[in-house]
């Protein structure tokens, strides 16, 4: 197997990113093909212990900028890292793509480069969020806003089998985010894909609310992008908030400062199990082909986690199901009302 | 000074808060009017040490439920606990309203009975976070979905009285929660309001993220009451599962445990910093009167609680410079764009 990785994208590219293919490769046993500027690259490689087997480097001239347009960009920089990663993907050089670049631009390469998967209005930023109880799947955290029930719809179906089929959870229980659990709850967007939900392949347990991210007794929470992605980043804002202020209360005394350096294995432990980033950021789901979407301030730990999880996509032929899943309802033809 | 509490309101009514009264009035010293079904409020009361001086009870023979529908509801019930409440700060009898009960119809029953400030057409809900560096007020989180640009400003105009005159900081820097700091980023809404912000009487610095509600940096978040109510009920959400995942890790060893046996009291102190329900409730910015509602699960504590921000809210004025500001607002006829 082997995974693109597109070396230019990130705060911190290319440095960070080759550091984390340079300890993905060997503990995941997959290939990396590292996507970029081949001096830049080959800088950082050897600064990383040097080129290995394994990692290959594919030269390309352009990038795109944190801060760029993603469409006014891609259609004139078709040699851009993340454009030339994804043409891999579609011409069965690589089997995925992992990228801690703009994330509008990474989306935006897929749909123009590899395409959207039959049927499919809109891709969607899938994450998996550890809970109490297991994992819950938040769909969808930021690539679309102003979006339509019908997509919520297609949302909560990809959510449905990305769960079955990453995570290993049979018929997972699915709800909207909405801010009561009553049917005629919320904005106009939720209230008629209540409605839509119920008629769904899936197993739908009606509005679910903030709270319920974490309680783990829904697995897959549909949402528009915009709900999705503030609550994504507040949940990092607030952990890392939370620790400082422990940290800080921790110290203010000798016996909590000696109780607090008897717990802090356990803490770390702790800290990496509420850590999202374990599972190295986010899912893109509705194309045809596999993507993870970093964060731009990727660690290289978490870029290798991104690149184990893209690994078990591919593994677990998570594409081919959602492929199949979604050709199934839309040869159903579930158009029967005008308001999706 | 005399506050209302609606006794009747709230999921272990009228229990839960006639206790609350009960530790309120002596500490804050302030009388309080329990507004409820006499009888079962004297019963709680006897329970509790019995009446005091300082506490009263207001008679009415009927209350809303949590799971009612407002509106429907209101109109008939004239003799709500909620309505009866409102109706003694109407004739000022009362300086402020306490209620657990449910929030839609509290709300209503401000709007039906001391009526809206002149000039806004939505009452809002704040709410103050704590952060790593001092609070945060976040506006609205829940009493409108669907909400317009223009209802938006005037969510910045009132959360920044607010802001100013109960927690005391000057000039706090207003941000639009979106999903990305440029202007052009979010959904139409937010695109709209940010333009609308730029000429507000205010220290608009611009679009902040899910991350700033803990960051600090920005003092007054405003954000339609949809994705606000989600990030309020996820922080909730969160740090429960938090203290449930910390809890269980120091669980695992002799050593951990010791040693979070020895920062119990430090993570106590962490625990009711990071517990938004020290304020006891949100406040209901843009009627004629001050509202504080709390959760539906409030303890005595946050109840009490509850009762003091609302005491603090007559005290320092903010209901008088809330009617003066947008009376300001209101005079400079700021309608320049149908946008709005």
């Amino acid at each position: 197997m082997n995974i693109a990785v597109d070396a230019m994208g990130g705060d911190h590219a290319p440095g960070v990113i080759v550091q984390g293919a340079l300890w993905a490769q060997p503990e995941l046993g997959v290939d990396i093909t590292l996507v970029g500027d081949q001096d830049l690259i080959r800088r950082e490689l050897s600064r990383g212990g040097g080129i290995g087997n394994g990692i290959q480097i594919h030269h390309c001239s352009q990038m795109v900028a944190m801060d760029e347009s993603p469409m006014k960009v891609l259609r004139k920089k078709k040699d851009a890292s993340i454009m030339v990663a994804f043409d891999l993907a579609k011409r069965g050089k690589a089997e995925a793509v992992v990228s801690a670049g703009n994330s509008g631009a990474t989306i935006g390469a897929a749909v123009l480069t590899v395409g959207r998967i039959k049927g499919v209005e809109r891709p969607a930023l899938a994450v998996i969020f550890p809970g109490a109880k297991g994992n819950v799947v938040l769909i969808d955290v930021g690539a679309n806003v102003d979006t339509k029930p019908r997509q919520l719809f297609e949302f909560g179906i990809m959510g449905d089998i990305f769960t079955h089929s990453l995570l290993n959870i049979d018929n997972p229980r699915v709800g909207i985010l909405n801010i009561g659990q009553e049917g005629g709850k919320g904005n106009e967007q939720v209230r008629i894909a209540h409605d839509l939900f119920k008629k769904g392949p899936f197993n739908f347990i009606g509005n679910v609310e903030g709270r319920d991210i974490f309680s783990g007794d829904v697995q897959v929470i549909v949402s528009d992008g915009f709900v999705g992605n503030v609550a994504v980043k507040l949940t990092e804002g607030m952990a890392e908030t939370m620790g400082i202020m422990f940290e800080r209360e921790m110290s203010k005394g000798l016996i909590s400062r000696f109780g607090f350096w008897l717990i802090r294995r356990a803490f770390e432990k702790f800290k990496s199990n509420i850590d999202y980033a374990e599972c190295g950021g986010a899912l893109l789901l509705g194309v045809k082909g596999v993507g993870v979407i970093c964060h731009g301030i990727s660690s290289p730990k978490a870029i290798k986690n991104a690149i184990r999880t893209a690994r078990d996509f591919v593994i677990k032929g998570v594409q081919d199901r959602l492929e199949e899943g979604l050709a199934k309802f839309q040869s159903k033809a579930f158009n029967e009302t005008d308001a999706m």
